[in-house]
């Protein structure tokens, strides 16, 4: 019977971002949940069996699929994340009853503590199921983003802000850096008229990773071109970005 | 001549925490740079060499050590740390010059991005030397504080924002999660009439690593007790803590 679920960060995609911590547990391991991603996306579902497969050499290991759904675009965005988290919740608690084995990873995308709901849902389960869990961190996207551009995320003494285009809407002014997570609404060119730097990168961490840099004002256009065109070449865009004051 | 230099994060203490690139570049590399702690936090310096001596085994490697002074306290904060870092890169420059080695790798604390100074310093060293160098991102303390706790840094929609006491005194009224570094103030206490959850952490991925988490308002007498009987046994303390509203 199922007793312990280890909800395990791998960092942005590149399997050289694990932590030490990670790669044990998934050598010992021998059970896995992933969620599947369906068309385009699909490529995200293989790039964690791919991790699986690097440490775990030529050792077996099985993999439960778990087929989530898309999440639903609508008005009330967040009645529509919150269904969708219980959809996602019934999956997981329909996968998790039929384990036989003690131990199970969740192998989740960059940093299980941010803006990923896997935690707050597993949380209400583990509490029904009486089943232990563990949280292993894992590098997030925008600190492999700032590695790659050599840029400090923070400056001295100022805060450092974590948003999703919901919440950088309504900022009016940018005198702080920002880093913007999950925004496919080119939100950055809300701020084109202010003196800020925009550090912005695409599939961080996978072989067609691409950068930007410069003036926002100068480059707004350039990326919002380069969006475009990336979307249409592979289907997704996924891309993570900083602002920055300029100096 | 040394032609390259790595900064590297090495996470928040525990070997475990490394990741695999930075692992790897410790393998390869013979020569490393090491930031000389003084007195109590000695600790501090015999940590990095004891994440050397994991990673290397029983194989012979170099140590410079930097003997930065410790920042002193003024008025004028930014002031005072500008004249710091001044001091600190010219303690780099001076051992960079004498380097006969082709590379160096040169420990970071947690992420060399956030919150640590030796980024902007190398930059302008590194112009001046044409000396090309590499970040390498690491776990940073407080994405360990949130698996530990088992709690997630991001609520829905929400920004994260991480604060060093300076900004979070403005901050009238706490609205959604935040992270602080650097607080020798117990600068949480100014909002323990607010309803808000504290998640603390001290020496986090040590071996005397200590959490407290619940409302602020009931624990955070509890907390300023525990910091005093910490920093008297042990010579200094290393906290992060997380604000959330009560939901
Ligand atoms: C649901 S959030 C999950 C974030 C994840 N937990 C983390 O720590 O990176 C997904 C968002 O993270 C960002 N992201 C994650 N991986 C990325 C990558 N490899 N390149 C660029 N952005 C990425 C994008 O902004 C994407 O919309
Ligand atoms: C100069 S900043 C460097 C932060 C580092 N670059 C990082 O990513 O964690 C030092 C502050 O980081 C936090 N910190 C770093 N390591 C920590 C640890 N092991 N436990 C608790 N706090 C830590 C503390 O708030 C400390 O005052």
């Amino acid at each position: 019977m199922l007793k312990k679920l280890y909800l395990i960060g791998i960092g942005p995609g590149d399997p050289k971002y694990l932590t030490l911590e990670a790669k044990s547990l998934i050598e010992k391991l021998n059970l896995f949940l992933i969620p599947e991603k369906k068309g385009k996306k699909e490529e995200l579902t293989k790039k964690r069996i791919e991790i699986l497969e690097v440490v775990k050499g030529g050792k077996t290991y099985q993999c439960i699929y778990l087929p989530f759904p898309e999440r639903k675009r609508g008005i009330n965005y967040r009645e529509k994340v919150k269904e969708w988290r219980k959809e996602k919740a019934e999956i997981l608690r329909e996968a998790l009853l039929h384990i036989q084995e003690e131990e199970v990873g969740f192998l989740i995308w960059g940093d299980p503590t941010l803006y990923d709901g896997h935690l707050d849902i597993l949380h209400e389960i583990a509490e029904e199921m009486k089943l232990s869990f563990e949280v292993i961190p894992g590098l997030s996207s925008f600190q492999v983003l700032g590695a790659k551009m050599k840029v400090s995320l923070t400056d001295l003494a100022t805060p450092l802000t974590l948003h999703t285009p919901r919440s950088l809407r309504n900022a009016k002014e940018i005198k702080h850096p920002v880093v913007v997570f999950l925004d496919n609404y080119e939100t950055f060119s809300l701020f084109k008229d202010q003196p800020l730097k925009i550090y912005w990168g695409a599939y961080v961490g996978g072989k067609e990773e691409i950068f930007k840099s410069g003036t926002l004002k100068d480059i707004s256009e350039e990326i919002k071109n380069l969006r475009k065109e990336l979307k249409k070449n592979k289907g997704y865009l996924m891309e993570i970005y900083l602002l920055k004051p300029e100096r």
